[in-house]
């Protein structure tokens, strides 16, 4: 049953597991997430918008958004391997000391500025991202110091000035990730999160692995189909 | 006589008399600017494009970067005058006690964000945007202190952590910048300002209104055409 009075949170959703978790947390807190997606060039975009579209669709949501950033094929050229295809995926393991390549340079920075005015739009209190900031690949745009720093910038280049970040999952390891998003029945089956497959997931790349360690310290089965 | 050793500053110029000087600026400072426009389905996207090429040419620009933001017009349907045809320019004159109709939602929070992963890319030391907080038409993306918070988030967010935001123009005067832009001989007549028209400026909308006062203030006169 729909709450017409709920306040719309602009929702970031890739499709993935946190992503996905995150949108559920939203409309567990009461609000009603408007799902946000990107098409940016990345390698998996088919396979992420059939996620994202699956996830959205079991959160019964009245409005979704999917808009397409082409420019980021002519940033992501030769810097970036989740864009341009003659860059290799890692596979050798999660690197914690450093960047990997499939860092997207300020990626989030620009989605959240996107979502930022999305939010303005819609009169939502707030927009929500999944980013996690100690069990993850090290991205610098993952950071809450980074996120409350933006939250900040956001509120004051803004009509609103009163927009929320959420980004309920920050301090989570990847297995409370995996824990909380089966305690609010989030169709994990559906979620995609690998980088460079879009048939069966890859079992290799950071992506990957991140997600089948959270499962196994979780104790659960990853329900999707991996390669090896 | 081009300086190999220079340092590279991302320029975000539309072609308006602003960011025109600030690109002069930049170069003035001994930077090498590599102006950056976009198209976000603004009216006057066209004349502005022109004004853009025709100001780089005039830097003699090693490179320059023109991004097209299509999803400005899901975002700017309804809300912005600026980008649906629907909804008037205001003509009645600058209303300093409120933001007008022409504000796009967080377009320079999105600007300085996809400028800060160019620079991410290029390597470069800093972008440069043209913002006047005081003179102008009251957005609040164009404040002091909305551009030095956000310069904290940027480097927390991206990989350098070290890329500064310059805003040379953000305590002039519009009087202030014509001075200085005759000064440093910045082709005037090359720019595009109005909001409207593509042919002739129409000289009423806020953006031809504060350019035509700012030259009636510094006694010089505007050599592009108006309508009226």
């Amino acid at each position: 049953m729909k709450n017409i009075a709920r306040e719309k949170v602009i929702t970031v959703l890739s499709g993935g597991m946190d992503s996905s978790l995150t949108a559920y947390k939203i409309r567990e807190m009461g609000f009603e997430p408007i799902p946000l997606h990107f098409s940016y060039g990345q390698r998996t975009a088919n396979r992420e918008l059939k996620a994202f579209n699956e996830i959205a669709d079991s959160l019964q949501v009245a409005k979704r958004y999917h808009l397409e950033l082409p420019f980021f094929s002519q940033i992501g050229v030769g810097i970036t391997s989740l864009i341009d295809n003659s860059l290799e995926i890692n596979e050798a393991g999660v690197d914690h000391s450093k960047i990997p390549n499939s860092y997207v340079p300020f990626r989030n920075g620009i989605m959240l500025a996107i979502a930022g005015a999305v939010a303005e739009k819609e009169n939502a209190v707030g927009i929500a991202i999944g980013v996690v900031e100690e069990d993850s690949s090290g991205y610098p745009d993952c950071r809450e110091d980074f996120i409350s720093t933006f939250e900040k910038s956001l509120n004051l280049g803004t009509k609103s000035g009163n927009i929320k970040i959420f980004r309920p999952l920050v301090n989570l390891q990847k297995s409370q990730i995996v824990l909380e998003a089966i305690k609010l029945k989030v169709p994990l089956n559906l979620t995609w999160s690998c980088y460079q497959r879009e048939d069966y997931a890859c079992g290799v790349c950071d992506s990957c692995r991140l997600r089948l360690n959270g499962f196994k310290i979780a104790g659960e089965i990853d329900q999707i189909k991996y390669i090896k």
